[in-house]
């Protein structure tokens, strides 16, 4: 299989429906859902059947489409169509109200819906296919320009290490932090990867190691406590993460434990790179102390995944979803628009250009 | 209940047969079992039942105790009743082969016994049943010493992060790691304990977390890629983790993610603190790079602990069962002879005193 063709998003036959790969299945079935349903379209993401914030916005669009074929076919037309396409686009946005691509994504559908007024149901139903294809070709360009700033970073044999996933199944074919990976992959630019399995949800091990070991990539799964050992060793050229906010000064939250990965970075004199697309950047946000960072359940840490309780009933957990790496510890930033290295308040303000800001974004 | 009351080995009613605390089924289930038969010995020390290398020690002394008691109840007596005794440790001291602890408790008991050749088989068994009280009794002043020192270097209130398990199951009452903790309990100075859940075998979760919660003390358990978040908050006044090997210089071999522990205390300015007894530094090791780590089945990275496979079947993974933390990162090593500060090639040398060096100890 080549690197790329983990498709996680896509239109169904006679575009009436969307398939998706049901990520909560991996890495033990490969199995694809096909969705043609308002509830089962929430309950997918919900369930985090897809997950990974460019792609639950890639998948929305894809949904409002097929929610609005069906309101075509039902043979709604003006105010009527645009009412019951605001209201299930609504239903679809409150799915996961922190997933800030879903809401853009329904609601850029939406706004182009509303412009079209005046036009027939069929005219805007074809005009929303367009815009929901033109998130997923926008999304896959980003991908690839990120993954070519990071290549050029690297050469070939290098070892990188990466933490939790930001691949294609988040995203749109490449993905951010694993994207020169799999760029280097399909261009005969070879790297040898160690996958934190990132605990305690194990997406490096559920789904970084299954992607990568899908693309041919050369991959070593290891417990989040051996990256010291594996970067002392001289294993390891480059830290590859993804992110999901960068505040203005570079301060980056991204899942919990990237900070201590470049923290050992910095120790053992290895690189450590930032990689994800300017909307996650937030001007607005100072620095690190003000990105507000998720308290999730401490089930996880004590019963889930296990085959019986790991840890005594009752026992007090601590697991926060994300944590700050300090910019100081951050060698550079990639990004679509290029590579941006301190000082980040300069370089990230410049990245972003003349928007003047970006939106945030949180991805799950 | 008190803090030190986890009592991993004792002698059985009339001190015919040893009980143990069966540490496999901990923490779901608090399981004493009671064996008499030399099989059930061995088979015990090899399932780990029971683990640490000093709790091996102690229960392979009064195993032994027990096994003489039978001969002598068989009314074995002068040269029949030695080879027998020889025969059943040698038996006994071959269940696990790496466990230092387990030949020298073995050997020291036949010495014993051989020293008295023309003595009853009573006179010697009452002679071995002290030697095996002895070997308890060291061991137990041994850790109040170590936990005395590491108590000094802390004041009420502190947090404190601790990696695997170094504390009661494993010696003898308070344990290496957890004994200023535990000692601290019992002495009104109370600490806050962060846990590592210590992957891929979850000692942290299953071992620290259950006796720290059974001795009261305020503990909180964390995935171990979240220390660098806890350290940064502000939580941990000092790290205590103990040591299967320390080197000359101070190199220390301790459970894998000990290192990397290490440096994260250096980012953060904590100081980081190694306990453990003289006997487990080995002078003859000049530096870490002399210590051989072990590589354990990627099965228990991939599957062990789980419902289902976790990662993708067949995935390659890196999975040593130790690492070495660098003497550069180590603030000082606690021993039962005080406070090792660097250099520590001076200092351990020092603590070590007269006897010209140390014998070397693994611990599972």
């Amino acid at each position: 299989m080549k690197p790329c063709e983990v498709v996680n998003v896509r239109l169904g036959a006679g575009e009436g429906s969307v398939v998706l790969l049901d990520q909560t299945q991996l890495p033990n079935r490969v199995v694809y859902r096909e969705v043609s349903a308002l509830e089962d379209m929430v309950e997918a993401i919900q369930t985090l059947r897809v997950r990974g914030a460019p792609a639950i916005g890639v998948f929305a669009g894809y949904c409002l489409y097929v929610l609005a074929r069906q309101l075509e076919g039902r043979g709604l037309e003006g105010p009527a169509f645009q009412r019951e396409l605001e209201r299930q686009g609504e239903v679809l946005a409150g799915a996961r109200p922190t997933a800030v691509n879903l809401a853009w994504a329904v609601g850029r559908l939406t706004r182009r819906a509303a412009a079209m007024a005046g036009a027939t149901a069929g005219d805007i139903v074809s005009a929303l296919g367009e815009e929901a294809r033109a998130i997923r070709r926008e999304d896959e360009e980003m991908c690839l320009r990120i993954a070519e700033h990071g290549l050029s970073l690297v050469k070939a044999g290098d070892g990188i290490l990466t933490h939790c996933n930001a691949g294609p199944l988040a995203t749109s074919k490449y993905g951010t932090a694993l994207g020169p990976i799999l760029l280097g992959q399909e261009r005969g630019v070879p790297l040898r990867v160690y996958a934190d399995e990132t605990r305690p949800l194990l997406q490096g091990a559920r789904l970084t190691a299954w992607e990568l070991q899908q693309a041919g990539v050369d991959v070593t799964l290891i417990c989040d406590n051996m990256a010291s050992m594996v970067l002392k060793n001289g294993w390891v050229q480059a830290c590859f993460v993804g992110c999901d906010r960068v505040a203005a000064n570079g301060d980056t939250a991204n899942k919990i434990g990237t900070s201590g990965v470049a923290i050992l970075a910095r120790h053992y004199g290895v690189p450590f790179y930032v990689l994800g697309p300017t909307s996650t950047v937030d001007l607005s946000c100072p620095d690190g102390d003000h990105i507000p960072i998720e308290q999730r359940d401490g089930e996880e840490l004590r019963s889930l995944w296990y085959r019986e309780p790991m840890a005594p009933a009752g026992v007090r957990c601590y697991n926060p979803a994300f944590d700050v790496t300090d910019h100081s510890l951050i060698t550079a930033i990639v990004t679509e628009r290029g590579v941006c290295r301190p000082p980040f308040v300069q370089s990230l303000r410049a990245a972003c250009g003349a928007e003047g800001g970006a939106k945030k974004q949180i991805s799950p």
